[in-house]
């Protein structure tokens, strides 16, 4: 019997909580002295499915369309319209749950939700996260646009790894379910 | 030469980034299965004051009294009025940056802020704070009291250390000046 895929969120934050400035700005992030890859190329070869909200495939698109560094996965953004794309990026306007649903169960690796901030949120309180890899930058920004929107709901996690990446540190979370 | 006693801020957060929910909640974080005290008695040794906001002091109060758990330390507690209380402590109606600067120079050993949120976030934009020691238990409650309140400001911190007890991760920063 083969695993259930799991819906992976991995990300890095302030250590007040943000994934961003307001205005998307990362060199905060950028300046802080990690360790080889702080775990990236390990996390990508555990996926072969990558979902974006549309803003965030857009700012992508704009900051990094010469050389899109998720040519080798299979991508979906989540958009109320679709567009030009490139050939491995699909357009999905159906409903979020029922096609990540239908996503999982179907066979593969992991997936990855990149983001943005709305899509998160909408995944966690939803409870269709499965495991969570979070790497704290050491800084506090004062605002953005924080990972974990104010809401009234809960999740218990389970702690199953920790990893220091020089001035980085990686948390590794199941999701209770 | 002797140190400078170091501003200190010791405190367990739900990954989310809360101190409590919004109803001084603390059930969440009771729960966690820890390892031995997380910690808790080898930091209390190094410190010998402990600086409370009046909110805080007085749920203590309210909920430990019969029990102080500070009971050997030197405490002060920020409120524009005194009240009874425990021959260690004192009520202190004064500039709380001068005051605290005040007990920086004094001698002795490190000062411990146990909070509320309001006092915590005053020390931390003011850049009063030397040290963080922040414990995150594996859980988001969604809504809370915010360790780092959403304000204009920025810290830049170097990982001292991290560690696991068991189901928590500890960091511990130093606040770069």
């Amino acid at each position: 019997m083969r695993n259930q895929r799991k819906l992976v969120l991995f990300i890095a934050i302030s250590l007040d909580g943000y994934i961003a400035t307001k205005n998307d700005d990362l060199n905060w992030l950028f300046k802080v002295e990690g360790e080889g890859d702080n775990g990236y190329s390990e996390f990508f070869e555990t996926v072969d499915t990558i979902l974006f909200g549309r803003r965030t495939y857009d700012w992508l698109m704009e900051h990094e369309a010469g050389n899109f560094p998720y040519k080798d996965k299979e991508c979906y953004v989540f958009s109320r319209s679709a567009a030009n794309g490139l050939n491995n990026v699909k357009f999905v306007n159906e409903d979020i749950v029922e096609f990540t649903n239908k996503l999982k169960s179907a066979e593969g690796n992991n997936i990855w939700i990149v983001g943005g901030g709305e899509l998160l949120h909408y995944f966690l309180k939803g409870k269709l996260v499965d495991e969570m890899i979070i790497t704290i930058a050491p800084t506090i920004i004062g605002e953005g646009i924080p990972l974990f929107k104010a809401d009234q709901y809960q999740l218990d996690l389970t702690l199953k790894g920790t990893r220091r990446f020089n001035q980085f540190v990686e948390l590794h979370y199941d999701v209770k379910k």
